[in-house]
C-alpha cells in the first residue's frame, strides 16, 4: 500500500465503503478524548483493512499532548480500555520497543522507564514497604536487532515462556498517515504487532498466536512515512502515486515534529501511568507517579 | 523562500543563472571528496544567494558517512579547509549548538564531548603529560534557549568576552533542500551563523560582527523541512507550491533518515576530529582519537 | 584538614569549644526538618570554623530521602530559607555544577534539567502561555573543567557580566563526614563556593565577590572523601590519623551509598523544585512540577 | 567474610597456607601485563578459597587504564586468554550486567554498547556488507532485577533457551579488597556468577550448571566494599575488625576513584574489544573499532 499507515482507523478512512462487510465500528466521547473501536470480525473485514482480525481502539485528542487536564482524561481512557482488553489477573509482562538513540522510535524504552515492575516485590517486602497488595508486572526494554542481533520477538518469546505471564503489553512508536495525529492519539489492539513497523522494517510478529498468551500492543504514531506524506500531496493535485518512479530515498526518510523530544516524553509518561494506573488499581496515580520517578 | 536550506551550494543550484554576478565559484575534488568553494563578494553576491558577503565551502561525498576510507579522506578536507579558515594562532573556542535531546539537532553537542579541551592543560601538566606544544582550546555545549533562558549568542559572546578567543567555531545541524545531502557533505564558512535555522528558530547572530573575532561554522544537513520537501515535488509537477494555501503543519515538521542516530554519531566523530586535527597538527589523529575517547 | 567536609556544621561538631567567639548558632524543627543556622560573624569565626563569614544553613532530615511526607517539608523549608537569602526581585542565574558522568558529582546537571527556566518568556509569550508575572530565571550547567578547558568560575563570571542577574544560585555535590548526612541534608549559604570542592579539586571561588551579586551555593553531600572515612575510624580508636603515613589512595577515592543513582535523582528534584517554588511564588508546586516535566 | 571480594587472586592472597591443597596457581608475564592463573580442582580446593571449582584468570596492568600500549597489551591477553575458555565453534551470546544509572555499576551496558553483534547478519547481507565468514553473536543488556522485576538469571535462562548458544559471556563490575585494583585488573572464569555480587546484592547463579553451556564470566573490578576498606585498615594496626559492632552503614556503602567515569569507560572498551577479537578473528581490530563506534 502506498500510504503507510499503523492505525487501523486511517486505513478505515481510506477506504471508498465506510462500511465495509466484517468490520464494526463504535465511536464515543469522553471528557475530551474520542474513543473509536474497531473490530474486524472475519477475512471479509481483514481484507477490507489490511490488517488482522480483533480489535483496535484509538483514542484521539483533539491537540498535542500539552493540555494537562487533556493529558488527565486520556491516560484514564487508556487505562480505562486497557483493563477491557487484559485478563484481571496475574502476571503481565511489559516491553517497550524500539531504538533509544533515535527520538521517534524511543517511545517504547522512555516509557518502560516509567513502568512500575513489581513481579519481585513480593509478600514480605511488600507488606514492610506498606504496599498492599500488587499486581506481579515484568518491564523489559529489549533493544533492537541491530544492537542484539536478536529479533525482538525471538526474546519476548524466550522470556515469556520463562515467566508465563497471564498476558504481554508491548508498547511501539507507530507511523501515521495524517501529521495532525502525531503525539495526539493513542492505538490499543488486542492483536499484537510486528516490532519496527512504525519506521519502516517489518519483522516477526508478536501475538497471542506466537506467545500463547494474550497480547496487547499500544502505540502512539510519531512520524509519517517519507513516501506517504508526498504520495498524500500528489494525490490531492490528481495526481496518481503509484505511476511516481522517483521515490526511493523517500521510503527510507520519517517526518517527525521538531519537537518530537518533548512529543515523545509527554506520550511515554501518557503510556506508562496508564498502564500503570490500569495494572495496580489499589494505588492512586500520585501514589504511583511517586514510586516511579 | 519556500525552498529553505542553509546551504550556499543549494542556494545557487537554484538559481536561474547559473553565475551571479558578485558570486565566484570553484570546484575540485581530492580522494573522492567534492569540494565546492563560493564567495559571496558584494551585495550584488548577497542579493542573488539570500546569504551574507563571505566563503562557503561545501565538502560532499557520493554517498553516506559509512565507507572507512571516504571519511578520513573528508576528514582530512574539512581540517584542510578548516585551517585556512582560521588563524594560525591563539586560543581556539569551539562550541557544539543544538538541543541533545532531539537527535538530528544534536549534532553540535555530540560532537563537543570528542572535543580535545586543551585550555586548561598548561605549560607544567603539558610536559608531564607527555604533549608538546597544544593549542589553546575550549570547547562548550552551550544548551538551548528553551532549557536556559539564555540565547545561545548571549552565552558565546559573554564566554568570548572572558576568554578573549583569538577564533571561534560553531558547530551545528543544517537544513538541506536534498535528501541525499543529509549527512554527506559539510558546510564551512566564515560568515558564522544563526543558531536554531536548521531546525527553523531564527535566532541572534553569531559572527565576527557579534563576538569581535573570527568566526567558522561548521554544520552537516541532518534535515529538510517538511514544507521543502512537498514543495519540490509539486514544483517537479509543474505546481507552484506558493500557491498551496494548505501547508501549516507541514513547517513544523523535519525530514530526517530513520536511522538518523548513525548519521548523527558518525558526522559529529568527522567534524570534531576534524577540527581537533586542524587544532592541533602535532599530534597524530591516532593519538587524537585516543584522547577523546 | 585531615577530616575532609563541605557543611558548615560538621565543621562546628568538630570543635572542642562548642561556642566559639564570632559564631552564632540556632536550631529549630519544623515539619520533621531539623533547621540549624550557623552565623560565621568576623575573622574570629573564620578561624574556628575554618570556613569564610557568612550565613550556613543546614536542613537534616531523620532518614534518606525517600519519605514523601518528608521530602515535601525538605522542599518547602529549603524554598523558604532561600527566599530569605535572595533579592526578592530581578533574574536569578541558576547554575548546576559537576560532572554528569560520575554519579555522585552529577546533581548540580542533573538538578538544572527541572530547572524551569523562564528569562526568554517575556511578556507577549508568558500572557497567551496563560502565565501571569514570572521572575525571570536562567538556567546552566556549565560543565567540568576537564571538557571544557574553562574554570566553571570564568564562565559564570562571564555569563553574569552578560545577563546582570539579581542573584547566582549554585547547586553542587558537596562531601561530609559523616555517612548518615548522604542524600539527608542541604546546606545552603550565602557565601558562595569553589566548584569541584566536593570530590576534592578545588578550583576558583564563586561569590559575590567575584561575580558581583549575591551567590547562594545549595549543595547536598552525596559522598565521604575516603580518607576522611578512615581517618574517623581510626581516631575512634585513639589512633593519630595525622601520623599515618600511608595515605595516598584513599585521597582519591569517594565513598559512596550502592544506591547512589536515587539519592542523586530524589536529591536533584528536591533541590530544583525548591528553586522553582522560591523563585516562583505565584505557581503553585504542582503547576511548576508539569512545567518542568 | 569480613574481606569482600570478587577476585579469586585476592582470596589466594589472603590464605596463610600459599599453595593450600587442591588448587594449582600459575604466573606469566607478557607485554607488562601479568596473568595469574588459579585452578580450583576439587572440594578442598573450594573450601580454602571460597569460590566454586573451576579456573580463574586474572590480568594485571601495573597502572590504571590509561597508558595505550598496556591497554592494547592487556586487550590482547584477554582476548587470547577468552578463546581458550571458549568453544571454538557456535553462537555466543554475550550479556553486560549491571545498573546503568549507577556509574561503578555501569561497566556491563557500556560493554554491551562496544560489542559486534553479528547473529542476524547472515550470508546474503555479509556477502553484500563484504565480510567474510562472521561468528554469531548475540548482545544483551538485560537491566537490573529493580526496573525489570526479573532476576537476570532468569532472563539469560530464558534468552539461552531461545536462540541455544554454543557459550554465553557475562560482563560484570567486580569488588576488589584492594583501592589498587580498581580498574587495573580483569578476571575471566569459567565459573560464571552470581550478578550484582560487585555492589553486594547476591543473586541467582549464572553458570554450566543453570544454563547448560559453558558460561564465562569477565569482571573488571571498580569498587572496594565500604566495610572491607575499613576493616583492612583496623586489621593493619592489629584492631579485629570481626569484634567491631559499629559496621552498619559502611556494608551499604561503595569506595570508588572520583574519576570513576573515565575508568569505565576506558575497562567497558578494554572488555568489549578483547571480547570482539577473540570471536571475529577474520577481523582486525582496527576494523572491529570502526563497526562498534
Amino acid at each position: 500500500m502506498i500510504f503507510r499507515t499503523d492505525l487501523a482507523l486511517e486505513k478505515q478512512e481510506a477506504l471508498a465503503d465506510a462500511s465495509p462487510r466484517g468490520v464494526l465500528h463504535a465511536v464515543k466521547e469522553e471528557d475530551g478524548v474520542r474513543v473509536t473501536t474497531i473490530c474486524i470480525r472475519n477475512e471479509k473485514g481483514e481484507q477490507a483493512l489490511g490488517k488482522p482480525k480483533g480489535t483496535y481502539i484509538t483514542l484521539e485528542m483533539p491537540t498535542p499532548l500539552t493540555d494537562k487536564m487533556l493529558l488527565s482524561s486520556l491516560r484514564r481512557a487508556l487505562s480505562c480500555e486497557l483493563q477491557k482488553l487484559l485478563p484481571q489477573e496475574g502476571t503481565v509482562l511489559v516491553a517497550g520497543l524500539g531504538n533509544e538513540s533515535i527520538t521517534p522510535d524511543a517511545l517504547g524504552p522512555r516509557a518502560a522507564k516509567y513502568l512500575f515492575a513489581t513481579r519481585h516485590i513480593n509478600g514480605e517486602i511488600a507488606r514492610v514497604s506498606g504496599f498492599g497488595h500488587l499486581r506481579p508486572v515484568a518491564a523489559l526494554a529489549p533493544g533492537v536487532l541491530g544492537q542484539t542481533g536478536i529479533e525482538t520477538a525471538e526474546i519476548l518469546e524466550s522470556v515469556a515462556r520463562g515467566i508465563s505471564p497471564a498476558a504481554v503489553i508491548v508498547i511501539d512508536a507507530l507511523s501515521s498517515r495524517r501529521l495532525s495525529r502525531l503525539g495526539t492519539t493513542v492505538q490499543l489492539t488486542d492483536t499484537g504487532l510486528s516490532p519496527g513497523s512504525g519506521v519502516g522494517n517489518k519483522r516477526a510478529e508478536i501475538s497471542l498466536r506466537t506467545l500463547g498468551v494474550p497480547v496487547v500492543a499500544i502505540g502512539v504514531p510519531t512520524v509519517v512515512d517519507g513516501a506517504t506524506l508526498i504520495a498524500d500531496w500528489l494525490d490531492s493535485y490528481g495526481i496518481d502515486p503509484r505511476r511516481e518512479p522517483r521515490f526511493s530515498q523517500e521510503s527510507f526518510m520519517m517526518v517527525t515534529p521538531k519537537e518530537v523530544d518533548l512529543l515523545i516524553d509527554r506520550a511515554a509518561q501518557v503510556v506508562a501511568m496508564g498502564i500503570n494506573c490500569a495494572l495496580q488499581p489499589t494505588l492512586s496515580e500520585q501514589e504511583l507517579l511517586e514510586l516511579v520517578k
